[in-house]
């Protein structure tokens, strides 16, 4: 089998990756996310150093956002109007495929780690589903009718509104743009805002973490009555807390208040509501999915 | 061309019809919905009094909910969990079946009505969109990827969370399962309840219409940021009020905070969300256009 190429691109680190899958991963390099110019080359140079050994069929690349991923329009594979300084209006795709030759798939973050995720992970098999990450942002994807979302541009999951009973939560939220969405209220620096610490270092028993499975719980009750998924993953970092995932359940059992008449929510929301099962690998195994997508190859 | 049947069943009203499109409605009946069996009783006899006159290819039924509109599940065609009395685990798209021997397609109300405005109406073309009907209840349905929005079950947008502004609205909103969802503060009932008196006595500089459009706006942030439709198409009698399309409109770019950084939300937004063009016929024709697809017709 050829082997592929990854790219998962993150704001603040960069993952490459040769291989064929999860069992298979025959090379990997991380660095930080700086200027474009720079940040591409290191990625180009990583995979002309791979090329040297074997033939790459294709590269898939999960990038930060926003992006294009319409490969029917003039900015396919670009990420078009990110605040990250430096990289507004960049054409990411379009550099690797000319650098190396090779096709090259794109799309976001979210949707390529649930691509991983429906391939390899907690996804498989299902046709409707969402992908969450919780981190320093909250970031969904997923796929709908077996398709991965894209529309007028891409899922924001992130940036839903949220009730914010401000008598409870006087904290006004941290995201720049919109102030108290859902990313505002619950990624990882709301979290440190809101406690005056780093969430990772919050014991378990913290009213923190009540406060940040009741948002998250707001969150999923909003995408489960928009798009119906057969299944939610989530992963990111703040999801490391493992006592989240039971108080998640309940609330959005509880919020749901049996509206939803599924066996899924009602009688197994264990198996509804669930981690990650290829952890902080979904983003980069996810790339070599896309990227044996791209080349044509068969599903194994 | 061979005619068609359909039927927009409401929890109040049944209409049936025959035709193959928005011109050549041939025949149409609307009666009160009762217990099933009168009621389904009364659309086999009109089907079939229709049908000595010419033969119907297939049935599309647009349905209250909520319904099983999987073809491969045992209960597919049924209305499921409805607290419409006598209406629970009702047999609907099959009981039509065997009494009148032609295939039958079933979706939710809003899902029907969406087909509709994509066949006819306002989605024409497209292949993400949204289709939310703001009446006695909220619903919505759609098409993500080119394929009528199901999972799990089928989207039950209406109840969504959204910020509820105790203070500004002590309204606790007018849902039985939720309270204040977006259904329970922005339906008919909750203008009624609200304000004392229906909707549309209220003229069209009373502030009720201002907080519609407000809640309507955080409803429309969170579809836009789950889903990413390329338009939404809004019916339903509370949109009679066509002033709410302005007041909404300003309140998604003002919310969003250029954040989609789309032309069509920046600069068309009058295109981007935009009335039913098939106005209160989109759920009749939209059984029209299932029917079609149903018995097997190339699209004109």
């Amino acid at each position: 089998m050829p082997v592929l190429g990854a790219i998962e691109a993150g704001g603040t680190k960069f993952v490459c990756a040769v291989g064929t899958g999860p069992d298979d991963v025959r090379a990997e390099v991380r660095f930080t996310t700086t200027a474009p110019q720079e940040t591409l080359g290191r990625a180009v140079e990583f995979f002309q150093r791979q090329c040297r050994a074997e033939a790459i069929a294709a590269i898939g690349i999960g990038s930060f956002g926003p992006v294009d991923p319409d490969p029917s329009s003039p900015t396919f594979g670009y990420v078009t109007t990110t605040p990250k300084a430096g990289w507004t209006n960049i054409d990411f795709a379009g550099t690797l495929q000319r650098a190396l030759g090779v096709p090259v798939g794109f799309d976001t973050d979210a949707n390529v780690a649930a691509l991983g995720e429906h391939r390899w992970g907690a996804a498989r098999g299902l046709d409707t589903f969402i992908y969450l990450t919780v981190g320093t942002g909250i970031g969904g994807g997923g796929m709908a009718g077996g398709r991965l979302m894209h529309g007028l541009l891409h899922p924001e999951m992130g940036h839903i509104r949220v009730p914010h009973d401000w008598s409870a939560d006087p904290y006004p939220g941290a995201c720049p743009y919109h102030g108290d969405c859902l990313e505002g209220l619950a990624a990882g620096p709301a979290l440190e805002g809101r406690w005056g610490r780093p969430g990772e270092t919050l014991p378990a028993g913290h009213p923190a973490w009540r406060l940040e499975a009741e948002y998250l719980a707001l969150g999923l009750v909003s995408f489960i009555c928009t798009l119906s998924p057969q299944r939610i993953v989530i992963g990111g970092g703040v999801m490391q807390q493992a006592q989240l995932f039971p108080m998640v359940r309940q609330r959005v059992r509880e919020m749901l208040n049996g509206y939803i008449h599924s066996p899924a929510i009602l009688e197994r929301i264990d198996a509804y509501i669930v981690p990650a099962k290829l952890g902080s690998r979904a983003g980069i195994l996810g790339g070599i999915a896309l990227a044996r997508q791209v080349a044509g190859l068969p599903p194994e």
